[in-house]
């Protein structure tokens, strides 16, 4: 989507902006983000590893810094998780802190209305063999974006994190389901726990937990978000409910417009920005089925 | 404190940034803030009423912007509360909603910690009768900064406060208590709670509660602070338990020194800048014990 900063809108007398929200990949969504560069439109894709495209690809992502810089257009990646709840959300709670010592993400989420794309990502509606050999060959594979929150996070509080982990966990169905757009038989994968950590002097500085499943009161778990810094001031936050992952990316892509336009140009990340706030603008917000 | 940005700190190579914590109100700090301003220096300062000072007063707000860009330097104020809690937090939080139609604060505190000075201010320890004299005559008022506040919130939401209403009310103590700073007998003041609310479109668009007290757990309160965004992506924040008061305002000092450096020259609120995130300086943070 191309939004022009017509003079009609809010966003009057401001450059264009390309809205990139296809893949989770930098290398797939590259080349989409270099045209509108080259077009001269400043970028902004909910493509996770563009929270913080240097881990993906740092050539890759130096390129498109270099380019946009050139072109004096800003790029920013980044929705809920990563580009909010992980990052933003969790710097902001940290500035009343200091010496974090420790940073826990949790966030629990119900998958019922995620795409079947979604679905077959994380593994939703395969059987366990399945679900192993679908890890095993890469095409399974759960929740992307922590390893780049968790950079954006450690850079701004000067943490340097040595390595990422992440254990991936499939949930059998206890019974059978009936959604919208699946079925799962019991003994099915119904849900997954993601658990992410980034090691900072050989200990789990930032962890993550993501639960996702297709019936979370089934299996006793509450939709929300919590996080928590440790410190000299610790910071708790919980949101309830949590954030819900279609409607709030389609919040955080449209109140970003004003902040990526007015950014200075060149690969920015939400450690740079502002909060992201409405451009006022007659940009018309729906939610996404996906 | 003048913290000189030399070769030995993070801060090497940048503006040199003066911090004032000393009043609340904007005519009192102008004089030291054009002084910090006409030596070349940033200033962060710490009144209430700085968070937006054209609140307070628009021709002095005004003459401190041109100051400001006329010597290339940036002026910020806040704390927790303004700053953090009822502005930067509850715009980020914002950033997942849209179409917000009501925010509201809630905070509890325990004020057993506070300076006399700031006991004074809320009335704690006076009679109830000295307590609505003192209210009549403008040596008590309680908390400031609610107002400056909404005006960040609702400039950048959007929405346009027609006025802002104040409520402030006793709490009488039920027992003698002794403190390490008064002594508070029964039947003094030994509390407060204080509503504020801004009007848009003449319903209250953002309300807050605030609740001193010297031993909250005495009449059964809850040390958290609570922001609900209303509106088509609800977002529910509790923190627990709530943000220190004097070690929050510490950390948010120390935290926004290498943001205020680093943002555009001019007044600015903490709408326009980037979350607060430790200058990884030599800057040594202590608590204050007012």
């Amino acid at each position: 989507v191309v939004i022009t900063g017509d003079r009609s809108s809010a966003l009057a007398g401001t450059a264009d902006i390309l809205v990139i929200a296809t893949t989770s990949f930098l290398r797939d969504v590259a080349p989409d983000i270099k045209a509108g560069i080259e077009h001269g439109l400043n970028v902004l894709c909910t493509a996770e590893e563009m929270a913080y495209p240097w881990l993906a690809d740092e050539a890759l992502a130096n390129e498109l810094d270099a380019l946009a810089k050139r072109h004096k257009v800003t790029v920013l990646g980044g929705g809920v998780n990563p580009g909010f709840l992980s990052d933003a959300l969790v710097l902001t709670a940290a500035s009343a802190a200091w010496d974090v010592s420790h940073v826990s993400l949790k966030r629990a989420v119900n998958l019922s209305q995620f795409s079947a794309t979604v679905l077959r990502r994380v593994g939703v509606g395969f059987s366990p063999e399945e679900f192993d050999a679908g890890w095993q060959a890469g095409t399974i594979y759960g929740h992307i974006g922590f390893p780049e929150s968790m950079q954006v996070v450690a850079h701004s509080l000067g943490a340097r994190i040595e390595r990422t982990t992440k254990r991936f966990t499939g949930l059998l169905a206890e019974h059978d389901y009936t959604l919208e757009r699946a079925e799962i038989k019991k003994g099915a994968i119904a849900g997954f726990r993601q658990l992410a950590a980034a090691i900072v002097d050989g200990k789990p500085w930032f962890e993550a937990e993501f639960l996702g499943h297709i019936d979370p009161p089934s299996i006793g778990a509450v939709l929300q978000d919590e996080i928590q810094i440790d410190g000299q001031v610790p910071v708790h936050l919980l949101l309830t409910p949590g954030i819900p992952a279609q409607a709030g990316v389609a919040a955080l892509v449209a109140n970003s417009l004003r902040r990526v336009i007015d950014a200075r140009p060149g690969l920015v990340t939400v450690a740079d920005l502002p909060p992201a706030t409405p451009p006022a603008a007659t940009v018309s917000q729906t939610v996404p089925t996906a």
